[in-house]
């Protein structure tokens, strides 16, 4: 619980840099970090009216607490603590949305110890619950950003835990994700890739009638 | 951002006792604080595969850390920050769920100071993304617990804004809310509530048809 990964050439989308109070402000794309990207995306959204989707606080095991005054408590001490689920949800046309942003500064692939087994389990048991439920991955080198479907990461992460592999390629975000705009406003347009899963499943839905 | 108000008669869900390290477990119902039946409940959803809801971590505004070693970061001075969300949200049956929940010693009545303006708004933005979102209010003294819906949450925020009311009475609830099932196993069983409203809807529909 204590201790928290810097994970090398991994930057995880927690916590920002902001959290520590080095604000890196930066309103152009680059030198944002993707979590500040996503953030913006869905300030946009929110604003717009297109979804309510918010970035979870960083989970935070609290020590100690100094009351200076009566209304201002002071943490004095307290620790990281693994992240249980994942770092983003909302709602999008009734849909429920719940992702984790990864970015990594690798060219070739993606190493999947940067992901947690109880984040993935809690993915699959979104979309058991009929929600839509992903990864999102920044190549920032490309500064491409790849969904990855629940199902398919779900699959990575089998043969990751019997020891087949330890990370997902790039070439298999390419064949096997979706990649997300990323060249327009807003950047990282995720909701577009989610409304052609949607579309799809409709599609199948009527199929089935 | 940094005064964090604790209210006369008032249990804020957020922070719990457990969270400054004075854990005060109690396995039983009484003594329980109300967030912490309400992680119960939904720690036996998740177990169930009912649904997927989880409490999101408390918001802190983290100012200083000090790294004794190289993977242990240790927070030392973080404070509270008013949250600009709700407590709990998820998802049950492929429906988006978001509420905030509050426990209060008073018996008469609920007093509205113990609610953020946002976190109103968040829940009215909630529902017009089709998602469902309300209010969970625990009145300790008689162990009853009420869901106020979001519209009608809103109707007694509106009057409050205008400076109309500043609580809303243990009778409104009664009238106006919905009582969750509470002597039952799991207590706080709310999502039997949610069946009701989702049923109501489809009933709605139907005959829309």
């Amino acid at each position: 619980m204590i201790k928290y990964p810097y994970k090398k050439n991994i930057q995880s989308s927690l916590p920002s840099h902001a959290e520590n109070g080095q604000k890196d402000v930066n309103f152009g794309k680059r030198g944002m970090t993707f979590e500040a990207q996503i953030e913006k995306v869905n300030k946009y959204y929110l604003a717009s009216n297109f979804a309510v989707i918010h970035k979870k606080p960083t989970p935070i095991q609290i020590v100690k607490v100094d009351y200076p005054k009566r209304t201002q408590a002071t943490i004095t001490q307290a620790y990281f603590k693994t992240p249980s689920t994942t770092d983003f949800n909302g709602v999008y046309k009734g849909v429920y949305i719940d992702f984790e942003a990864k970015e990594t500064t690798n060219k070739g692939s993606f190493p999947l110890v940067n992901l947690h087994a109880h984040q993935v389990r809690h993915i699959i048991a979104v979309t058991k619950q009929k929600g839509v439920a992903f990864l999102l991955v920044k190549f920032s080198a490309f500064d491409e950003v790849y969904l990855l479907p629940a199902t398919i990461l779900n699959k990575f992460w089998q043969e990751y835990e019997k020891g087949m592999r330890k990370s997902i390629k790039r070439a298999e975000f390419i064949v096997s994700g979706l990649l997300v705009p990323n060249n327009t406003y807003p950047s990282v347009d995720y909701l577009k890739i989610i409304d052609q899963l949607l579309e799809n499943e409709n599609l199948k839905l009527k199929d089935g009638c």
